[in-house]
This record gives C-alpha cells, sequence and structure tokens, in this order.
C-alpha cells in the first residue's frame, strides 16, 4: 500500500546541482504540483536518442498515472523497465528584475525518476480510468454510456511510484543586486495564470442537454 | 544563413507513427507553436538514463535558443554533439466527449531532434540576450543598466537549428462514434487560456517609476 509519507532524502538523480534554495524533496509539495498540472512530459531514451513526449497524467495516492494508446512508442518503450524521466512545469510569472542577468521566471516543477509498470487488468483499468474522469468532472463518469472491452484492450494504463522525485521552485520578486535597486527601471512580476473559457457545446448536443454543475466550478 | 523555407519531409525520427491526420512538418505552424510557448522540455541521455529539464526558450529565424546557467548539466552535457530532443505543448482545451474513450485535449506541441550548439562569443551572447528580452518586451534592454562581462561569462547561450521538427496539434470538438450521438450527456470543450494579470511592482521600487507601456500590452 502507498501512502503519503514524507518523501526520503534525496538520490543521486534528484539531488539538485544548483540552487538548491530552490529545491524541496518534500512528498506534500511534489504532489500538489503534479496535481496543479495536466500535461507532463515524459523521457525516454532508445539507444542513446532522447524522446520526450507529452501526455496527460493524473496522481492517485504516491503514483503519478498515465494513459494511451496501446500501440504508443514511448508506452511501450517504458514497458520494458527502462528507465524514464517525467517533468512537469508550471509557469507563475515572469520576473522583471532591475538587470537582465537578473530577470528570472516563477514557477514550480517537478522531476521524477523511475520505472514504469502497466494495470494489466481490464476492471482495474477501468477504475483508474474513472478515477481520472471523476477528479476533473465529478458525476461525469456514470452520465457516460460504459466502456466497451474493446477500448479498454487499446489503453494502456500506466503508471509510476512517486519516490525518486524533486519539486523545484521560484516565487516572489526580483532578487538585484544591492548596488541595482538605485537603477530608474520597473521592477516586479508580471504574473501568468492558466484558466478556463466558457465552455462550448458540441454542435450536434442532444436538445434539453444542460450544461453540467461540474463545468460551472471551474473558474471562467 | 537560416531562412523560413518550408520543412524537409519528416524524418526516422520525426515521422509520427500514430494520429497522421494530427500532424504538420510545415515550418510556419512549428515556429508559431514555438513563439507561443516560453517553456521548453529539453531532453537529453546521459549512459542512457533520460533527463528532461524545462527551460525558458525563444526563436531567432530558424534556430531555438536557450540560455542558462554555464554550470548547467544539462547544457554542458549538450555541448558534447548528444543527441538532444526538445519538446513544446500548449494545452488549449478539454474536450468532452459522449464517451469515456473519445474524450481528448486540444492542444499544439513541437518535437524537435538535433544537436545543440553554443554561442562562444560574448557580444554575440549579449546580442542574443538582447533579442529575448527585447521581443517580451521592446525598448526594455535600453533601460537596463549594461549587463558585465562576468554575467555573460556566467551564461550559456545554446541554439539549435529547427530542422528535424513536427508538429501534432488537435483543434475543435469531440469526435464521437456515430452511436454515442443519441446519448444524452453534455459534449463540447472547455477551452483552456494562459493569460497574465496585473503586474505586481517591486516593493523596493524607485519613486516616480511609471509601469511601461511593454507591461500594458500585455492582456491582463
Amino acid at each position: 500500500m502507498t501512502t503519503d509519507a514524507p518523501s526520503n532524502a534525496p538520490s543521486e538523480r534528484t539531488r539538485l546541482r544548483r540552487r538548491h534554495d530552490r529545491a524541496s524533496y518534500d512528498k506534500e509539495t511534489i504532489h500538489a504540483i503534479l496535481d496543479a498540472t495536466m500535461i507532463c512530459h515524459v523521457g525516454i531514451s532508445i539507444d542513446g536518442q532522447p524522446f520526450v513526449t507529452p501526455t496527460i497524467h493524473w496522481r492517485e495516492g504516491n503514483r503519478i498515472y498515465f494513459h494511451g494508446s496501446s500501440k504508443s512508442r514511448t508506452f511501450c518503450h517504458m514497458m520494458t523497465d527502462a528507465p524514464v524521466c517525467v517533468s512537469v512545469s508550471l509557469l507563475d510569472g515572469i520576473v522583471l528584475a532591475r538587470s537582465g542577468f537578473n530577470h528570472s521566471v516563477n514557477y514550480r516543477s517537478v522531476m521524477l525518476f523511475g520505472t514504469a509498470r502497466q494495470v494489466e487488468d481490464g476492471a482495474a483499468k477501468t477504475k483508474h480510468l474513472k478515477t481520472f474522469i471523476e477528479r476533473m468532472f465529478p458525476g461525469r463518469w456514470e452520465e457516460l454510456r460504459p466502456v466497451s472491452a474493446k477500448e479498454i484492450k487499446a489503453t494502456k494504463v500506466v503508471w509510476m511510484e512517486i519516490d525518486e522525485a524533486s519539486a523545484k521552485l521560484r516565487t516572489g520578486g526580483p532578487n538585484d543586486n544591492e548596488d541595482d535597486y538605485s537603477q530608474p527601471v520597473w521592477a516586479g512580476v508580471l504574473p501568468i495564470t492558466t484558466t478556463t473559457d466558457k465552455p462550448e457545446p458540441c454542435p450536434r448536443l442532444m436538445e434539453g442537454i444542460a450544461e453540467p454543475d461540474y463545468l460551472r466550478a471551474f473558474k471562467a
């Protein structure tokens, strides 16, 4: 059974070489960043050639899950016990300092190492896909027609333990050289946020279908 | 000299194995996606171990540029003629279909392969960093104190040709199985956008410094 216990000390792969002040190995921080993002970038190496593929992820306990086509090259390669590096990042702002050199960005990122496993059992796959949909849109799964055996077979559900992971983040305003604070130039942060807009119904929506509550819960 | 000529046919690495309908090898499309994103994910492989590092990028002509600390492991490894894979992606919406299986996301992504080179000359480095700042904030570079030789020495400016690249994108509403259109469930797109918020001035801002025009140009 996996728990949300605090992460261990950094491994050789996750230990931050530079900017230790921005590092965190705390599970709560790592989980929060994974939960705040939808797209991750999965890195694999095939005969020394790196491939970085964007894919959707979600978290259950101390595991990160992905799903994709059974034929996906990345997913098939991951099933060979290959080392995997997963990276997620959120840009929170552009930091305008008083020198070009001290310009920066505010961000939250996670880098995660390990090997991947797939969920073999069809019923278990279905359960995880339901969790994924329900986390975003509570109540939607029961509104959909049941998934077919063929659809489940065509879908790989893959997971990795969140054991060897590090978060790196920056918040706050510019950190200028003390001498530079007297420069007559604007300095501060241009915040960046990701939001949802008004839902766009499908032109072939059945008559009488109202916009569901779970969509209204998103900030417009 | 690099030009904005159309990309060549896909290489073995960039040819999309699945969902060919979502692929584009057109330079204009690839450049537009690179220009619409600020963060990319750089993949390298060290002794078979993949590392995926988020970093800021910008484009000049048919080259993608990065900058970072001279001591960065990723940047140092890239200088050994190592194969590099760069991935950028933009999430544009969540596509809610009438079956779980046909749920999707709208996105724009680019995958780019090649090897990296660094700008050696200090004056040339400065010129590229100026281009980077000026593209975001026109006029700002001249407002800042000049960069020092020490700062330029501590910064690597790295570039790759955008020769072996592919774009992959999805737009539009749900594509349901014909039988599923009669399902009594909401279907459509929840659009996602990234925007800037009101600039937050540094608490130590010099008196009398107004918010610059180039910040007002950003959508709040």
